[in-house]
């Protein structure tokens, strides 16, 4: 994949050296990321962070990981359709908007719309959600974060045990993060669902179809005694007919401190796409689980903004002179990222 | 006119040789906002871009063309009115968020306001539109666009032939970008508008007693054959008093490519102030002339960036500085503007 | 106190060596504050504006300061809380949003959850208001800008006589106030508020204990001759049971230039935490004050910036390096503060 110029709307457009391309990118931003050293290689341009439809954590981390690369942002935070309201298509509204852009972080509720938008941009667009349909960088955080816990446990994505609990039918998030596992070797996912919520037959059968194992069970417990990652989802309300129908499956599936120490094998990892659902009646992964040092879900968006700026140096091809333009950072950091 | 510190409210401001100083220092910006080098002229500075009223395109438009000078933005969307609903005067805003910045753009619904609220301001205010009154910036770059268009194509502003299409009442850029030809000479003003829907009374005479020909229709096809120029507008549906009584006329004017082949010389150019209804009971202009290379109202809102990066230049008097700040663009940039 | 690295959430951390500390750095960000010359130290750093309640004015009043001193903003203005209407706790919000920042600026409607969230945070957090409890940065501006106001007039906070007047029940600003001046010496405090509105019993017998002064009165004029500072608020009507029950308070005291005249001493300075209610039925401060050269509550939003830099610059122990990033400015200022 030839990353300058080019729109990510998909994990399908990434094969394995893809996605391994991006994490080498990824950890050479951990320096900036982590303020050792500042970057000022995108001084001067400007990311359009287009987020028609509220995402405050993934709107933040785009703009973020810009600019920390040195860029500024300009933004609309999804309240203000003034001109779609009016009237004006997609196609319009991407040719503006990429006038003022050096890229375009997009999101939007409809499924398909972030492509239809790139099709008419002039500048490179990042899928920031679109809808039902995809959330690429989500599933390549995800990705990027089972590789790093996996590697200081001694493991690697080949041959990874992982078990995704939840809204498995509704939840973009495990769909993507199951493509980009498809490109690795030896995988053996367990699928713990609500039989009304179990991950689509052609995510399943795609894996298989690339040589990876993969289980369904709708039983928690039993089910995550051998695995290496435990990725707890939460159930996806607004995809549902009603709340009530939602709230059938909300708290199905609870994590603790105590039924992960009767049954996980120690240092199994604990990720969740997040928000996590903290009230009572959901409790998806419980606060005790806060000091539980394989509690990744922090890593998981820490780990965001390396991979966001990772995208951003590829698609504006600076990755080989970020650190030509860095500088010390002089200011309190304290002991941020458990380093 | 004397640009340093002044306020930009009203097009009534501008003579001839402002409109000129004004293009000449919008065609220096050129490099800049197309990324071909950087300036960072305005770092340090801020832009207070007060939008009281939502307008995703205009908000980033003048926050862009702050960025691409080198100043930062702090913005409000509209949303959060809440010292003005707890009984706050302009003049009070007025004279806190000009603490704040080194120059403001503000939009705000009620005619008059931005007038009010920069006689309290500490420094420049630009008006990027209040109400029914004015947009004096959407109004420069109109006219900034059709010179360039007609120069590329042999003409001059002084002798140009413009159609004004659509609500030639109720839309305000029509009216302010009539007052600025009237600066010019033997402009031949053709307007096109439902009989209830005419241009005012006092923009037509003002027009004819500075020597220019005006000529009203409300037929399209038969008044489009010998213009340079053909402005369409969209029905301001919310100043009518009912969406029923705006959508007598949505839909009335619709140019499309057959229309277009049939009816008007070659190579007339096509403007709109956007957005443009798309929704198919307007169509204002149909989406088959996207590919007509003279559809330029994606050239305007390009050169808005332009016109008000020359705008915030000269009222902050470092147009003489920019080129002093400037520095390479390392980033990939692409084919972005048809150049 | 130690700054560097410190939460900002309550006046209590503050004793009078921590305040002269906080007003020393103040006075030495006027120079960036009033555009003499620029400083890029915070170039790189991240602010985390992150209002999840809707304020205007302190939410760019933060993100001015720390883009006055050379940093990036990334925020939210309180409409989007997606992820805490998903269930999402504050703990979560708060790790998340603290990787993304160098320091946190935070308001939120709920009394103490700025605490709860800053426990969480790994970076400083300012506390932008909470609820009914604190806003310490508008208390520390209104002490500073005290400071000013009598160090011009030759006198000291040691000594102050000031009146406060109006809801002294629910508002917040003089509540903290109260609590900052008790660290100085002989404050001779008016308080002027109906007999429903008194100060809270607490605050009163606090500064009895350190030796000031306090009278309570419920009458405006025979109250304001004898002190330095009036200090007007407006009725919070939000925290009353319902707008009428608010508004039979709203209008009570209304001081205006021939009261001021007929009653304060010559150079008494007018003060108001703002927005100051300017509608017809309330009119605390008449707007015929504003030519008054007394009046500083504009003084005081312009003071809000030194103060909120000076915080900025010792969370994040940048002090002594201030002037090292400093350049000179090269646009147009005009006679912007004052001076």
């Amino acid at each position: 994949m030839e990353f300058a110029g080019s729109h990510i709307l998909s994990v399908e457009q990434f094969g394995r050296a893809d996605i391994e391309r991006v994490f080498d990118v990824a950890d050479s931003m951990a320096p900036y990321a982590h303020r050792r050293k500042i970057t000022r290689v995108l001084e001067g341009a400007i990311l359009g962070n287009m987020f028609f439809e509220p995402s405050t954590r993934t709107r933040v981390s785009f703009g973020c990981a810009f600019n920390l690369l040195g860029g500024e942002v300009r933004e609309t935070t999804g309240i203000e359709n003034s001109a779609i309201a009016k009237g004006e298509s997609l196609y319009d509204t991407a040719r503006v908007i990429s006038g003022y852009s050096d890229v375009i972080a997009m999101r939007h509720p409809v499924a398909g719309s972030v492509k239809e938008f790139a099709a008419a941009s002039r500048v490179p667009v990042v899928n920031g959600g679109d809808g039902a349909n995809e959330h690429p960088t989500q599933a390549l955080l995800d990705l990027y974060t089972i590789g790093k816990e996996v590697q200081h446990r001694g493991g690697s994505i080949d041959g990874l045990r992982i078990a995704m609990i939840g809204d498995l039918r509704f939840g973009r998030t495990v769909h993507s993060l199951s493509k980009l596992l498809a490109n690795f070797d030896r995988v053996h996912l367990t699928c713990i669902a609500p039989a009304e919520l179990r991950m689509p037959g052609e995510i399943v059968e795609h894996l298989r179809a690339r040589g990876h194992t993969v289980v369904e069970s709708d039983a928690m417990e039993s089910s995550i005694g051998h695995v290496d990652i435990a990725y707890s989802t939460r159930i996806q309300e607004e995809r549902f007919a009603s709340r009530e129908e939602a709230n059938l499956y909300r708290g199905r599936y609870r994590l603790n401190q105590a039924i992960y120490t009767q049954y996980c094998e120690p240092n199994t990892v604990i990720m969740h796409p997040l928000p996590r659902d903290s009230r009572a009646e959901a409790n998806e992964l419980d606060p005790d689980l806060n000091e539980n040092p394989n509690l990744a879900i922090f890593r998981q968006t820490d780990n965001g903004v390396l991979v966001r700026m990772a995208l951003f140096a590829l698609v504006l091809d600076v990755v080989h002179l970020v650190d030509r333009y860095e500088a010390p950072v002089s200011w309190y950091t304290g002991k941020r990222f458990g380093e």
